[in-house]
């Protein structure tokens, strides 16, 4: 038992799809949240960059005394995980294992798509992940740095969004993958278009479900886990633009969000 | 006569249409260049973290010794130009006066369009600048927040530029604009497609000239041109992946870029 939050960190806001897995299986528990919205994005940033950030995030998480931290994000699970664990004390957890493991979990021809940032895709985080779990696998990864702008637009459900997916999409269908991973927190508010393109044969991954799940057997192996059953609090911490924090992050949480605070993450 | 260099910074590589157009008309001026390239984009971050990273380029520029400094951002024109002038001893300037100055010599209906960031749009800079000198303009101003990874994405040529290129100018159409100022700096970029669209009555404003045109009377008028007329020397320095700048500034720049140095940003 021990009721101190969990953290959760991303460049901005996608992260908060991983927040909502969290909230859903874990609800007894308290969230500190912090998006770096005054340097997002991170997905065209080099490994040396985005470890110094994702280091700063982690020490700003920790001085708020949280027991686990979870990186929501795929360019800073990808490029900094490692580093994280080796200089922080408290079980650290990316999206890349969890949403490995689900895509060997689906996959019944062995012939896998991995859809991400520059970062990430470069970083072949997926790749090596999926190829530790089951080595024969064929995979095929591509970045697709349209996909953060045009959700961010809100046009996730326009015509230019089929036209710019099917543009990216055209060598999985080649490559006749029947699986996808969606290898960045934007992507599955395209899940329509991209399984519209995709077609019924593709199972597409998300990986912030299975990360909220992994969170839940660490803390219960760990006994950090939340048995008081009261209502969990949640708060937020953005390094930029708390009132747009909160007009878009309501729609990726289904739910309205209170308390935000702007921090300077650069102190940490 | 003044042999310092001229310092110019940028959220990114999109400056460098900026520093061209120096480097053209100003051809023995030495150039210190900065792009925030672990922090790009500023379109869409607030005007206090924009002020507080426009200061940080320009006291890094001015530990470079540089005799001027030229904003080429037009969100950071916009966000903290007075600002900096207000902090710092030498000339600065921006993008937005030159560029609104040609807007208006360019008008002949007194209909005046403006794309740009989203910080760009809602500061309004262009607008209180061009009002400013011709008082019954009529101005409609629109952010098009994907331009900037279409460019970005190397997809400039591609029908898909077309249909979002649509989507955005259609208003402007409508609006029945004589003049359309390119407000970002990858803007110039699209200029074939944003032609084609709004068709040839329409003159697109290239802010990055006119401010270059602005920087040589400056210097004239101060008495701190270099009249040397030995070879330029030119310098780089970003915030984070020197090699991709190296790779995708040459297009920008159409020379090779040589003398690119990664620094820490924060500490300035």
């Amino acid at each position: 038992m021990d009721t101190r939050p969990i953290g959760v960190f991303d460049s901005g806001i996608g992260g908060l799809t991983v927040v909502k897995e969290i909230m859903k299986i874990l609800p007894y528990e308290d969230i500190v949240y912090f998006g770096d919205t005054a340097r997002v994005p991170y997905g065209s940033k080099s490994k040396e960059t985005i470890t110094k950030f994702a280091k700063q995030n982690s020490r700003f998480l920790l001085s708020k005394d949280v027991k686990a931290i979870v990186i929501a994000c795929n360019t800073a699970s990808a490029l900094a995980l490692e580093e994280l664990n080796s200089e922080f004390d408290v079980p650290i957890i990316g999206v890349i294992k969890p949403g490995a493991s689900a895509a060997v979990r689906a996959t019944k021809t062995g012939r896998v798509g991995i859809i991400g940032t520059e970062g990430t895709v470069n970083s072949r985080a997926y790749e090596k992940m999926i190829r530790r779990l089951f080595k024969e696998v064929e995979i095929y990864a591509l970045p697709c740095p349209l996909f953060v702008p045009l959700v961010e637009e809100g046009w996730a459900e326009k015509e230019v969004s089929y036209m710019i997916a099917r543009e990216y999409l055209e060598p999985f269908k080649e490559f006749d993958v029947d699986t996808l991973v969606l290898g960045c927190t934007h992507y599955p508010i395209l899940t329509n278009v991209i399984g519209k393109i995709m077609g019924d044969g593709v199972t597409l991954i998300n990986p912030a479900e299975e990360t909220a799940i992994e969170l839940k057997s660490i803390l219960f192996e760990n006994g950090l886990q939340n048995t008081s059953k009261r209502n969990a609090e949640y708060s937020y911490y953005v390094s930029d633009n708390p009132d747009k924090f909160k007009r878009v992050g309501g729609n990726f949480l289904n739910r309205e969000i209170e308390n935000i605070t702007k921090i300077d993450i650069e102190k940490y």
